[in-house]
């Protein structure tokens, strides 16, 4: 393709901040840009990500149809929500518009597991109208391809152990309640682990309804499991408190937890494949003691055991340029709701993004 | 493809006993083995595997000729020895045969920046018969893919550091010794640093002739820039002595390495790109303090920096793995001496190997 890439930001908050300057820096430009905040609709662009002005105004997401049509973008960046059911309006009218889309929301990395009648709707449309659509963002390298690559390195497989860790004083008090921090053990299993105390069955007719609320490890194991070949027999997910011997002051529920409280919780994935290989995936957010910080810490078991480790991995930034780095691979995949495991490695792009794109 | 891959083995070592136990063990088999070890000519390869009779006799190398002619693999696996000089006999007789080939020698990796001459011929004869040449092994994944699949992550590069450590214990007295290992500072630089002292016109005549020769980052810097797209503007190679600050037993020098003396050494090599990119890597190869081990440690430096580490690496497994993993690709790659960057990133395989061939 011999034009710079011409890109839409659906959803304008702290992803945009840095998708939208990364857009630039890598030779393509912003056209479009859409929010439901009245705070920030009229802005121009460039208020929103700390520079000069851009010249493009952030519109009311309600006039997204419209100005899509105006304005065809190459593709548009999604970085509203966390659930497709959020997101859902948003890829929809990109689809209809036949606006290639890629979104931060968690779910949508591997939507097909935890919503797949949206899923299905939303693949639908873009067939028709040839566009694609997909999900990236931190997990697509750090608990995709990361691991698959070093799968690639092993004979033979039995188990795959993953484990991340965040900070729940790095967000609201909101996501701190809803990791239980504070809890005693016995409130965190009333109000916390019990969600997920349901049989296969009631959590099968849960997503078939585009009711499950996935934890962030539950579309990730789908994903590997694709990835590499694996036909999943069951999977669970559930939530265990996390303790800490010691009192623990937290900032944002502004209390201290006392020692053998909830600090947080681990959500665990666990898949049984046909072949025979277990995942075992942890997302673990908790109120930090002094000497925690955050981890990515893997563990691929069989022949050879491998261990890979990251240690304080700048999420923010990894996840904005690895959704950066895949619009050209996007713009080139198959129509579709197409996720990235079906789209190679993410690749580092060092020339102006619309110079990787092969079929424009 | 829907018949099991028939392959053979070049060189019938320490690795050859992992790489035929995997080819087995995914569904595949072995169909010749060459050695020009009288020791192991004439052998069972199963004798060699440490398993029951396998009725495939290694034959004398020699008869590779004739025998490659009348069997037809596949595939060949060479795992005899580390330079291209080395390896261009077994390579070209699988060329003229139309026998693709994959070597475990460190320089085949990438050897268009060492040996461009002995690489050239290799790729001629093998674009005239259809097959492909390539090295593969641990560097593949663990200096290569690895660190491209965490670049995908990453808006802005300005250096790759890279650090890989190993025991020189762990071999022969051979390697200590060209490791420098129990050398003063003084006859560390006049016995093993001053060969690297040389300047880049210099260099570039020995790398025509063929008699460069290149530590192993000099080929891996090599394919990480093929693979993010960057052009060499320069790159040097030196070796720096390593040193410990207490006295330290040898086995295999039998002899304790004064603290303060060489325990080994680092051979660093140092690109500089146009791109502004600098990779400076780095293996070290020394006699380990008690509280070392095995690492491969490498760090993106720019926006974001991230830091991957593997502690204590089954290289050997990994190597033979990644190998016989890549025996598909290697089919179905365009013919000539194909380096792995252009086949995409080795996948993990549960089903058996020439399910995943789509060219046959
Ligand atoms: N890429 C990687 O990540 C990686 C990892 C590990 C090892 N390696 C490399 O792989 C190579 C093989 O390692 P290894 O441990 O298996 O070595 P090894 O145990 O010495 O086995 C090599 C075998 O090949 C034979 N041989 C040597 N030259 C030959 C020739 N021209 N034709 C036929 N056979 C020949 C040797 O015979 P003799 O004993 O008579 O010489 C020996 O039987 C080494 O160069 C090693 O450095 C690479």
């Amino acid at each position: 393709m011999n034009q710079a890439l011409r890109i839409a930001q659906y959803g304008c908050g702290k992803m945009a901040v840095y998708t939208m300057r990364y857009v630039y820096e890598k030779g393509a430009e912003i056209v479009a840009a859409f929010d439901v905040n009245p705070a920030v609709i009229g802005k121009d662009i460039g208020e929103v990500m700390g520079c000069g002005r851009k010249g493009v105004k952030i519109e009311d997401a309600k006039h997204a149809d419209r100005i899509l049509k105006e304005t065809k973008p190459d593709a548009c960046i999604i970085t509203t929500m966390s659930l497709m059911s959020d997101v859902e309006d948003a890829f929809k009218v990109c689809a209809e518009n036949g606006v290639n889309a890629i979104s931060t929301c968690e779910e949508a990395f591997f939507p097909w597991n935890s919503s797949p009648g949206i899923t299905r709707e939303l693949d639908e449309i873009a067939r028709k109208t040839g566009c694609t659509l997909c999900g990236a963002g931190y997990q697509d390298v750090f608990w995709g391809n990361l691991i698959t690559t070093l799968a690639g390195a092993t004979h033979r497989i039995t188990k795959i152990r993953g484990k991340s860790s965040y900070n729940v004083e790095d967000y609201g008090i909101a996501l701190a309640k809803a990791h239980g921090a504070g809890l005693s053990l016995e409130d965190f299993e009333k109000e916390i682990a019990s969600a997920d105390n349901i049989s296969e069955s009631a959590r099968q007719q849960l997503i078939e309804k585009g009711e499950f609320a996935p934890s962030f490890m539950w579309n990730v194991n789908g994903w590997l499991c694709s990835q590499l070949g694996l036909t999943i027999v069951h999977q669970i997910q559930k939530c265990v408190p996390q303790t800490y011997d010691k009192d623990l002051k937290s900032e944002t529920l502004q209390m201290t937890v006392p020692a053998g409280y909830a600090t947080g919780m681990s959500a665990i994935v666990i898949t049984e494949t046909e072949e025979g290989i277990t995942l075992e995936t942890e997302c673990i957010g908790k109120v930090y003691a002094p000497e925690e910080f955050d981890q990515n810490d893997w563990t691929i078991e069989g022949e050879p055991n491998t261990q890979v480790v990251i240690d304080r991995p700048a999420t923010v930034e990894l996840t904005c340029a690895t959704v950066v780095n895949r619009l050209p691979e996007l713009i080139d995949a198959p129509s579709g709701y197409t996720t990235t495991e079906k789209m190679g490695v993410n690749r580092y792009k060092v020339k102006p993004l619309h110079e990787y794109v092969k079929t424009k």
